[in-house]
């Protein structure tokens, strides 16, 4: 079987673990990084045998010997890399989201549209097992015909002084658009129906100080979608737990809740504290297998050359509606969405 | 000690059930019910040996003998039958709703005001142990400040048909008076603040002949509180687990949920379904000792002459929001709440 | 309704539960205490409004006003108590175990089969809902032919101090006697089968001073019963997270599995310990209705003059399994059981 | 880095699963496979490019490009399997159990120490992030000092008329020897210490046909090991809910359960059969994950020259348990287990 050579752009905590999944897999090769710092460079070289290193995106994907690139540069730069990259004949998988601005991710579309490449697009949550055999139950129609969803995205609180400490460098496009799209794609991907209408609210309890940035600390969406459907969603950074992602779907025949509590594993502990499950603590931990599976499906779609399952405008729809909430958030009232082509 | 001799009005579903526990009562006499329909009367007053039945309310609270009375008939006589009885000089225990509009509802609570007899509200979550544990640990700070409340109350699909059925002959007010204030009263009585704006969405996707009744099967309010929390209802007829009362409440420095899952009981089973917990089938079964608790707290005021917890405005307050949830939900807008006097 | 007046014997901290569940049952009055400390005395007869105290058992039963007496003595003193109040007349409640020694058991077995009036013995796991509930699918085949039965008893180790401390004063009668017996009778009722062998171990890891006094403080039982269950029980003092009371069924159809998890209510905490469920942390919290509804079974029982389902048979038999446990650790053997009329 | 060539022999459930995951496993080449039925051979050279294949096991490990070899021939071939591997100079993984009698174990042992060669023993558990968190746990004191310890494994019903089938033509050497030496293996793995003594029952309700073939349908052994710990194992063929692997720990700090229900996922459902959770239902679901861990650190400890932390010995221990608890329950006693050098 061929060996796929593949880079990676962004080597920052993400970028590390996918460097790790495309290294590990057969008949893959990571052949590539670019990385603004060369001693991150270095070690992933040495860690992994990467015969190339690059400090500039544009610089790597000049170079023969690649046939796909992994894009995990920060938000702002995608929709360019990825244009670049196809430009290139280099199959590309991106993470979320596609891009931060409605016009130049449809025009990225429209250019991902006319390439024969595989574009590949970062939402991992289609490829964790669990929200697999919760869209499967929902295809079955075990659950009968969906009315409401709910949608948790929370980050452990341990990590919010240093949250505050960026938001107060450089902003990060808002917590919809930071976290809720993760939201927003699986409520699409679940009810295979478009949000219409949404009301944002969030607060800033526990480091008020985000205020003045404009950052939510707690941020909830209501939204309506075009088949009657209502979801409603919780984006934030204060859990004590842990990492807590959790789905529900409620439905004329019954409900499921995907991780209704974020186990770490099958252990139950009985302790002066009561009856204890330990908890995930991070995106990596909880997400680990998905990570490794939606780079498998990416490399899947390049030998078999067909399309992955989610698609660009999928990308630009969550966009669309986070930014909608984001919207909605800043004026306090409720935003109606409009899409165009 | 004294026996307190009561009565009851309306012998429905609820009113058996707080017949049977004012009867258990020790030191306390089930003296006189009073019902529209003769034979339920007389079936009752032969099981608990009740002296005196009437199918009349009028005539019920002009015997002497009695000194306290229970309301447990229709919503639209509460704000009556509490004036009633209060002239009556009666200790007054009133089931949820006081009332169906705010203006009878506000002159009801002047003629409560002006009464030194007690008047006690039946909000029967205020009296169950889970939901007390949770609040203790809200006022301890266990959960330092709240940020997002979530609140469920979804009937079994058992009755869905009987309530189809029911609301072709009459209409119920609405899924968010008839249901959703129990979980605003929770709401106002967890965070200790009020409703101040709400966006209601509902639909009837297991019953669609509900659309023409303007009556919903699955009904969701996100509010918007004073004190900047947001609350999220589901109030709901389908669900086929059981009867599913849940809350949860998210603070800065931990969660909380009452009841994650309606387990019947502290049986798992292990069979060819997977893992199964039984499920409470009803709110007589859910909250059984909650009933009990909240008729004896009556009873305590009566003696020791001191006044609930729970007041008159409560009471009001959550009809008001319950009214502005129905009015989003028709105008499908959000819709701002304004409280006088 | 004739009113019942029941005197009780005995008012330690099991005793006072049973005096307040008489006290409050309508008709029932408890119109006698009999208890070596009169400073209790005195505080019960104002409590309950109690017109009769008394420091010794005779002179109580002596008193013609009473019709039933609660016997919640020393172990040691429950054979001469049943006796000496079945003589008077008297309906009998007897906290278990019926006895410690299998003669003196056997002896008041008789008189008690002579005697006309309703003798009932305290296992109240038979009226808890929980181990009904488990009862009741195994009746109805739900498990089909059971297999195996697994049945935990372990106290707290907050009480561990103060067991040993008693220890050294005077001897427990060793865990099986103790706490064991309650399994043992679970069992027996769930299968309807004898127990025929078994082998019991224990140690002293936390407390080895108990070794010294031939006290265990966590024991195990296997056992073989006649229709060829093998049953486990582990009895304990040691328990961190409560009081821990599980019954697990293993059937041939399914397993069924009673209080998995010691749960003090329905409340689940996510904080940083992970996600947590509190625990009963006593028998008094964890059996609290199961001790109302023996005792209204009792009542039931002389007001219908019918005959209890648990009988003194089932005491005997598991005091009889229990001394046989307690050899079967001294010796360090398999110990066969012979049951004689 | 150098591709390490591994040959595998027997190809039945579990020799598939070893031969997907060495497939799968980058620098490592499935070079070989060795077995019976050819079609399957040629099934499994197509689906992983293997270049050799051979139905004589003896012939395949004459391949001098083999490095290593997978064992997962019937047991009672392992002991010489394996010799003959290491006398060819290869490494060698062997699935559990080294051997079915003891005699050719140690034998066997004394070639493996002889031998600077890696020797692997196939206890997945010990791979798996469950039973290792447990591990952990104990190994930093946090459940103190161990009392009791619980161990399951119980196969789902659905495969009970087969083993039925195959029990009919050829005996399984026991359930105890079959089933339960993962649980001796964990006992002494958590423990640290040689189990003394055991008294196995067992039953067979759901087939009782097994009794004529001296088989047993579910089993249980009590043991006691040197340090004083209590052990009780449960190995069984009637789970009608899947898959049921579950281990206890119950320490004089705490408590532990391993998979105290055999959770197939996150999901939670909520059905008309109440809250179900999904199951595992067989041991290549539930150990997936360890039997790649399990494969990975043996090809680790080839190239690192390191030894892996599960013995010979630990193997030899596991059967010797066995064979102990397999002549309890057949001579229907205690037995006290003697081990020489």
């Amino acid at each position: 079987m061929k060996t796929i050579k593949m880079g990676i752009a962004g080597l920052g905590r993400l970028g590390l673990i996918h460097a790790e999944n495309i290294h590990n897999m057969k008949h893959v090769e990571l052949a590539a990084v670019s990385n603004l710092d060369e001693s991150v460079n270095k070690r992933i070289q040495e860690k992994y045998n990467v015969p190339y290193a690059y400090t500039n995106f544009e610089d790597m994907i000049k170079n023969d010997d690649l046939e796909a690139v992994c894009i995990v540069t920060p938000s702002s730069f995608h929709t360019r890399h990825i244009q670049l990259a196809l430009e290139h004949d280099l199959h590309v998988f991106c993470e979320k989201p596609i891009g931060l601005e409605v016009e130049s991710i449809k025009q990225t579309c429209r250019v991902i549209d006319e390439s024969n490449k595989v574009f590949h697009l970062g939402f991992m949550r289609r490829y964790d097992e669990d929200y697999l055999y919760a869209k499967e139950m929902i295809d079955r129609g075990e659950l009968g015909d969906i009315s409401i969803i709910r949608s948790y995205g929370i980050d452990p609180i341990a990590g919010l002084d240093s949250f505050v400490h960026f938001a107060k460098k450089s902003p990060s496009g808002g917590i919809y658009l930071d976290m809720s799209v993760h939201d927003i794609d699986v409520i699409r991907w679940f009810t295979n129906s478009e949000v219409k209408k949404v009301w944002a609210t969030g607060n800033n309890k526990a480091a008020p100080e985000l205020n003045q940035l404009n950052e939510v600390e707690m941020g909830t969406v209501t939204m309506q979608l075009e088949n009657n459907v209502t979801a409603f969603l919780v984006a934030g950074r204060t859990a004590s737990h842990g990492y807590h992602v959790e789905t529900e779907v409620i439905g004329t025949k019954g409900m499921v809740r995907v991780a209704a509590t974020p186990d770490k594993n099958k252990v139950t502990v009985f302790n002066n504290y009561g009856v204890v499950r330990p908890t995930s603590q991070s995106f990596p931990e909880r997400f680990k297998e998905a990570y490794v599976e939606e780079i498998k499906d990416f490399v899947r779609c390049i030998r078999e050359q067909t399309k992955p399952e989610v698609t660009a405008v999928d990308g630009l729809r969550s966009t669309e509606v986070a930014i909608a909430c984001q919207h909605s958030f800043e004026e306090d009232k409720l935003v109606e969405i409009k899409y165009e082509g």
